[in-house]
């Protein structure tokens, strides 16, 4: 087992990861920013390291800087949490290169997965569904013309080597197909040195539903419970649950053969996550795989008993993984919100400063928060806005939100603004509450309601 | 069920009772001191009544001002929690005669149990074996001789109708018990208004293992898995964990049986917990009953996942058991420490004041602070020191032990000062690590030596 790992991300996920490497007993070496000197994980960690500015291309991307403050504190594995570096596969070699274990899959698993066309193709061989479009790359707008009209309008062109929403276009009609496909090429060719094409089906009336695996060296491998993270905004999960409970347990053991079944195909290492649509018939459409653990695994964790950063500390090391199967039940249901320092009135902008008062209100059975916050930090512009999760875990789907909504009531962050209460009003809505949420209704339904009541009162 | 319900207490407990009945979308009604104006309890329940000045008699023993919030505010019930009027007979008369429920057992219940003498002869009939002594009451000195001989010294005098130490003697020879007995039996005449007096054998090396039961109306009745409170001082429970390391399955539904045929001889309703001695041999003594919610509970609803007090609300109001035996199961082992506001290198002297910082490292899995602390809140002397538990959950007790360790090194309380650092060093301890502490172990061998340890230190 190794006795020291660095940690090379921040936030609420760097201090999570820190302090399962207490509990296990391993040192840990923070690294920071300038504009983090004083952030939790810095004051949590064994050792901190300065690896840059505050801009993230120089401190937190900063491949070299990193990798000096392993090779110098002694460090023989980072856990790259999620984002940043976390799925970069020229990192991963360097790590390598420096005999430095990166807590994560192999390097051309990321390489593979990262192509989203090369992955939809591999998806399709190993015999998983994916959502209708095209078979790998496309010639020309010709062939996407030819393809779109197969699978019908709206459809989505996307760039192979895409991400961060550059190379997209939703196309409705066929008149407008030719000038976006270029369009989405240049911008796909300048933003990544790769300018090629594929498209999907733009889905209507879907839920977004997760399956995270874990593989060890020695060919374990084990799936996990789904996560239904319907609840979006933007692209961006705002609420994840597990299990989603329109699903059977018959539909899962299924979901879950499948999304093993995908990870073997490809002999994934360690843990990563596989993303599917589902539509009103339970049909599954693989979307993309998260080779990383995800701001959301907390409610697997919550659900099963299992500390999965833990676990992939274990397996990085070779050790064998420490379940099976068998091992992983259902304990419940659990609920996470994503506590943002934003203010939704004003169209979500985020909102910064310092923290000057902070109640965090757990306590009783079930409750969880995951935040590096404390009163007196400071939540700086340059980051993401994600501040805290607040998880609840109940026997049922209602007891798990009744213990969210007093997470939301009772906690206080004063000085900065947060989405709080527009959760409060969510967790109210009737829709949430059948569980029946699909991928686009909080921007088409219930935004424009919660708008329109908030300018009401506010008159 | 009831749709408003008042906490008649203060502090964690009354916070941690208003959570469950929030979660159960119950109403909540606070009472309070003048002392407690701004406390934690009375800010989060729906109502808060003030019922008298700031020493308990005149408050949250005012039993009048109590019951007039409760049909004042029109709460159809009254849950005590613990200590104040949980094991008071007479309140619990009184609450029936306003037509209101008593979340506990029945007055007579709490009667018998609550004169030890008469508990131990219920328990010896029932086939419960006791801590060897007298049977019933000691008729005079001449009798407690002849049973002191039969069962060897050092013996414990005892009043029947005892409780805050009054009344009890500890007698070494036979020279002295004759002094002994009239002493205490005096004491008692005048603390109780009865004399009679028992004993029992003092035990050495022995663990207190207790057993909590819980039964309803319908005639039911479940155990839950023992918990090990040997870690004490001056007969103050200290830590808790469940289950014990050192009892075998076996070993534990036996005991569980035991302490429910315990319950069914006097037909106890609601929850309680049934403390005994262990010996080295795993021999075990019925001690006493309490008949009421412990401050320990919440190891027990850590390693079940169970809520006892939302069962206990369920129950008073006349539904069935919400679990049977065979959905109790032990998902891990957990461990807590009472966190209280004085100062260990000053004999444990109680502190006092404002809490100027207050910061709460609970995120991750299996982690739990039951307090009623907020910056700025103020500690009281007139009321009890508990000012927090702290309980982690994990897999074996080692990974519990790592959990509690890492909430007390991140924890920050600053303005008082607490225990907190004491406990790291006890968890620390090769004889807590064993698992094999016994009652005395605390005050015999770790308080010396720590306290030599930090005056060395001091030097």
């Amino acid at each position: 087992m190794f006795s020291k790992v660095l940690v090379a991300n921040r936030g609420e996920i760097a201090v999570r990861i820190i302090r399962s490497l207490k509990e296990l007993g391993i040192q840990s070496v923070a690294i920071y920013s300038t504009e983090d000197r004083e952030s939790l994980h810095v004051q949590l960690a064994d050792e901190a390291v300065c690896v840059g500015t505050a801009r993230p291309q120089d401190s937190y991307l900063n491949m070299k800087n990193i990798l000096a403050a392993a090779v110098g504190t002694g460090a023989q594995a980072i856990h790259p949490g999620f984002g940043f570096l976390s799925e970069n596969s020229r990192f991963v070699e360097m790590c390598e290169d420096c005999g430095i274990t990166f807590i994560g899959p192999r390097s051309e698993t990321i390489d593979l997965m990262g192509n989203k066309a090369n992955a939809r193709e591999q998806m399709q061989k190993s015999g998983v569904p994916v959502i209708p479009g095209s078979e790998g790359f496309l010639q020309d707008a010709t062939e996407a013309k030819k393809v779109a009209k197969e699978v019908g309008f709206p459809i989505l062109l996307k760039a192979a080597a895409g991400g961060g929403g550059k190379g997209i276009r939703r196309v409705d009609d066929i008149d407008s197909l030719t000038a976006s496909f270029e369009e989405a090429s240049r911008e796909a060719k300048s933003a990544f040195g790769d300018g090629r094409m594929y498209l999907e089906k733009i889905m209507d009336n879907v839920k977004h539903i997760e399956v995270q695996i874990f593989c060890d060296q020695q060919g374990n491998s084990v799936y996990f419970p789904e996560r239904d993270c319907s609840v979006q905004r933007g692209k961006q999960k705002m609420i994840e649950e597990s299990p989603c409970s329109l699903i059977s347990p018959e539909q899962r053991q299924h979901l879950g053969e499948i999304a093993l079944r995908a990870a073997n195909s490809i002999d994934y290492l360690n843990t990563g996550t596989i993303e599917f649509l589902m539509d009103q018939k339970h049909n599954f459409y693989f979307m993309e795989m998260n080779t990383r653990i995800q701001v959301e695994h907390t409610v697997t964790e919550m659900v099963t008993g299992i500390d999965l950063v833990k676990a992939q500390v274990k397996v990085a090391a070779g050790e064998s993984l420490p379940f099976k199967q068998e091992d992983i039940h259902l304990e419940g249901v659990a609920i996470e919100c994503r506590i943002n320092a934003e203010d939704p009135s004003k169209n979500f902008f985020p909102s910064t400063g310092e923290v000057k008062y902070l109640y965090v209100p757990v306590g009783n059975l079930g409750m969880r928060m995951d935040t590096a916050l404390y009163a007196g930090c400071n939540i700086s512009p340059f980051y993401d806005s994600m501040i805290a999760k607040l998880i609840g875990l109940g026997h049922d789907r209602n007891e798990a939100i009744e213990k969210v909504k007093r997470l939301l009531d009772e906690m206080v962050i004063s000085g900065i603004t947060t989405n709080q209460k527009f959760y409060l009003s969510l967790l109210k809505d009737e829709e949430f509450k059948k569980g029946t949420i699909t991928t686009d209704y909080v921007e088409r339904v219930f935004l424009p309601e919660w708008k329109r009541r908030e300018s009401n009162a506010a008159v």
